[in-house]
């Protein structure tokens, strides 16, 4: 049975299992000073094109969402974000834990819009007493989204003006920002990433390492003491050069982005099939995650040879439910999918 | 120029001004452990109509709210509100930064139903790994709520019936408790109230105290050492015999309840002023507060000689306003509004 | 039987129990935004001789404590204080419920040393990775402090220094403000508090008022959104004229100076006549609260009559015990406390 | 160089990467959920002879301790240690972050005593007001402790029967656990702690393996809705496997203890040729962990070939440092130490 419900079903790619263990019983130093940590910190800056952003090492995307909404907010802020964001759903209020208001705005296919944040902002300070309402602090998006949709850069350069009229920092959660930026027709890159958000993540553990997320702080009010936040938030970990170690096999030559194009790739083929039998799709995605919406009897007669998850009950007799690629997808195993399609 | 933006705009009945005075060089021990206090709980047990309740005097409803809601859930529990609850939307976070989510439902009219509760418990135990959400892990509602509307007794019987079914304490916000038992057409007692309810609170600020809300805990596994968390939030008063003594002013011989009749008249001529001049209103409230839809012209005109407070745009040419009454609120005044209209 | 044992233990100085009577009815604004609050505000920008102060004015002591604390400082950090600090023991972890550390130092009868901040500070920065341990981000110093005792203008001036040299706001808790200022011996006075602190407060609550601390912010950095902490923290009292009003009287004519002459001149009295009996005393206290050590046949006799706080055993047959003088405090009961003595 | 600064500055036990790598490409469900992770629990209840524990997965130390506190304290308690806990001084104050006190108590040789718990339960009981401080809530114990002391298992069960005396449950950090049973002249074995004990910890980051803390909840009531805990806390490993495969390769066949020995025994050597040279020990420890006191000569002469961490300065001339061995310790490498020493 082929598992297509999520995409962190697997270890880390070969080469990086390789590097563990040619270097597993080197001596170093710990909490991410070591060379490996360095080393990995400059392959991701010149991916990015920049020298000056500070880059971290995290375990995984909670910890990350958590501790970089606590280094940003001030306790009376909030994070706007959408509805069907990260934070606002599958955390198990982290962030609240963390003293912080998720104040989640409906957004279309999980994509917010500039318009949105500037609403926000101005209902806000419309209040007689804003100071009795939680004043928006920051913003979350992902790239892409819990939909598997993706910005377009003329979006996201909306998002990011409007953040920066309000001087709103702009944070974009990566944990699939490979896939994002390997979807189709994306015109955005990881340039425009980091030239339009303050913070934003390069995620790990759904892509191609067995766990971690590289946090880049581009904006210089936010790279202050940050080391602290990881260790008051748990994610400081002793070995930190298993967190260098991933990040600089996936970085050093572009292989995030080479298994990130395979992903999509088996995505995209899963998406046609549905599409060219007619089942609808929750959203019209271009990266990893689809959702088509089934019938009853197509679900169990798909689920004795599949794993998916359930996304949504649409009606009695439809359910919307998730296929996931990820780097480590068996191209004959999604043509068993489209088979059976 | 009469005030009627809000139902706190004045100083206190003049029996309790009456006794603070009398009683102001007395010496008494401190923090709610005086003999006022003490028979301020008797006389509000009396009220009830029950021995086996706790009482607490705290200064005022924000702390209330956050100090009950911390003292019930576990940290990976949040509060089920109506999306206009007031620790939704003006407390300034106050509940998270305490560490819990507010799960807002959208409820009609402000009004809670039974049915959501169900639902939200249904759906978050039907989520393939539950533990990524915030668990549902009480209800907050409000008497009577914040767009002035009263539950009736059957209602409330259904959401302490879903809560109960569920495990999840029922809180009861009562800084308008007097207004909504007074309330045309208020089927419930204070009787009810503390058979339905978990935990409540019988407000002072808006109901002829200076200050002070009065935290009735009727669920015996709710009662231990709430004067750690009372302490902790900030709102353990050192002088709490002004409290105490406030609160047997209001409670000893119904003065609570006949000030709240006295409020809800004024406010009901208001609502039938506006009703029969044919403004509609934003919601039918039977209570204290009121929220006609103005439009420009009359807004701008009432706006000469009254002080009332602007809820909600509508469209470019109206705006629903509030109106509040009180127990101070003057008969005269009440007149005049109800000509100018 | 007369009470000694706190200084909160009665109302309010009548001349304001008499302005509250006489303002009762008055309609205002809420939240602090009326015209007391506003007089009241340059009552105190008057006495402290500076215009360019922000003053806000809350509820209680351990409120005021952890508000202006929650907005300092950032949530890696903690505060340093001394290990006797209200915040420290008797607040039932307001602080670190919070989210900070209270980095609590040894000080020399209740006194922080300007010299115990630098060393500090030296060792956190000396930790081979300051990362893995709390920063200390402010200093909490009392005046008077919890023992009674009060800092010299050079102490304080060392200390002040000691904060600015390391980039650490300095909060003085001034609870018994005015008692600490009308101590023998006093070199301080409130300009030089002004000058000398980040923060500071003025407590009314244990000097003349029913309740209420006027938060006096000097640095500009700090006042940006206090009165969002403040609703954040249930601290915002809704008819926040009754803080106003009181303030007003307490500093628009001195009156909060020469009550607290009052207090401090009946305490020496009681120190005096325990020193002159031969009685050690726990510290040499200055101020309203004196700490004398008592045999227990003396405890038990004093206590048929007069009600004194127990501080501290100090071995099998003697007891360090408080007595408390205040704005209030009876001259006659005093002088039958002194004969008693 | 070689390095004795930490017992985590090499990867894990060559089994556990191959394991490692022979199972890269399996898929499996998420978030600890899967057959190794099945596989892990049991073999650790067969290692401490219980059908009734429950056994979570965490990725590293700080992060159990803030989960296992958060999951245990209500938000007015806090919790007891020795002033040389890791909680208390090298976590950034994640315990604060998480809204409680740490309430350190000075203890020998960082070994707290059943004496101190009791005494601050009678203190904290024998306040006139206990509300308004801390309520001690649980124990918090290291085995082996942070200055590598073990407890004897009459000390133990001392601290264990105080705790059940006062209702505390106790929760022993054992980060270092398998260092500390396999300690020179220990006589507590793991069925011992888990009797002994409500919650405690299996470390593995320090003890064979890449990362990974065991969290083995004893008590009944401790158990519910901990997985809740995990997510929020950041805790929960998206591919969990990788924390079941490590455990079940350490706990199968008893490696874990087997390493651990070898640790200890190296320690040893290094203890005894530091004391058979006349050097005095910071503290007679008999596990992985060694505390010379060395003059500044030596400490530059051994500094030129070996890493080792400065503890402690003494006095001008001498300093306090450590040396750590793990599993994967050379003994090559000992010998050359003990021969430059």
């Amino acid at each position: 049975m082929y598992q297509f419900q999520c995409d962190y079903n697997q270890g880390a790619h070969p080469r990086i299992m390789e590097r563990l263990l040619e270097t597993n019983l080197e001596q170093t130093v710990g909490y991410g000073e070591d060379h490996y940590c360095a080393a990995a910190r400059e392959a991701i800056r010149t991916a990015i094109g920049r020298t000056d952003v500070d880059v971290h090492f995290l375990v995984g995307g909670t910890q990350a969402n958590a501790t970089v909404i606590s280094s940003i907010l001030r306790p009376y802020q909030g994070v706007l974000c959408a509805t069907t964001g990260h934070i606002n759903v599958h955390e198990t209020g982290a962030i609240e834990h963390g003293g912080h208001k998720v104040l989640a705005v409906n957004a279309k296919d999980g994509l917010l819009e500039a318009e949105q944040i500037r609403k926000a902002m101005e209902l806000h300070y419309a209040e007689d007493g804003p100071e009795h309402t939680v004043q928006p602090g920051m913003v979350y998006i992902s790239f892409s989204s819990e939909l598997g949709t993706v910005y377009t850069l003329q979006q996201l350069r909306e998002i990011s003006s409007a953040c920066r009229e309000y001087g709103l920092p702009l944070f974009i959660d990566g944990a699939r920002m490979g896939y994002g930026l390997a979807s189709e027709g994306c015109d955005v890159t990881l340039q425009d990433i980091a030239e339009l958000a303050d913070v934003f993540y390069l995620g790990g553990t759904k892509q191609g390492a067995l766990f971690g997320e590289a946090v880049v702080i581009v904006n210089d009010a936010l790279k202050k003491d940050f080391r602290y936040f990881i260790k008051q938030n748990g994610g400081m970990l002793a070995k930190g050069r298993l967190l260098g170690l991933q990040f600089l096999t996936l970085f050093e030559d572009g292989l995030y982005f080479r298994i990130s194009q395979h992903a999509v790739r088996q995505a995209l083929r899963i998406r046609d099939a549905f599409e060219s039998k007619g089942f609808e799709m929750l959203v019209h995605s271009p990266s990893n995650q689809q959702f088509p919406i089934l019938d009853n009897d197509t679900m169990s007669r798909l689920a004795e040879n599949f794993l998916f998850s359930v996304w949504q009950k649409i009606d009695e007799s439809h359910t919307a439910v998730r296929f996931c690629t990820s780097w480590a997808t068996d191209e004959k195993a999604v043509d068993s999918l489209i088979n059976a399609i």
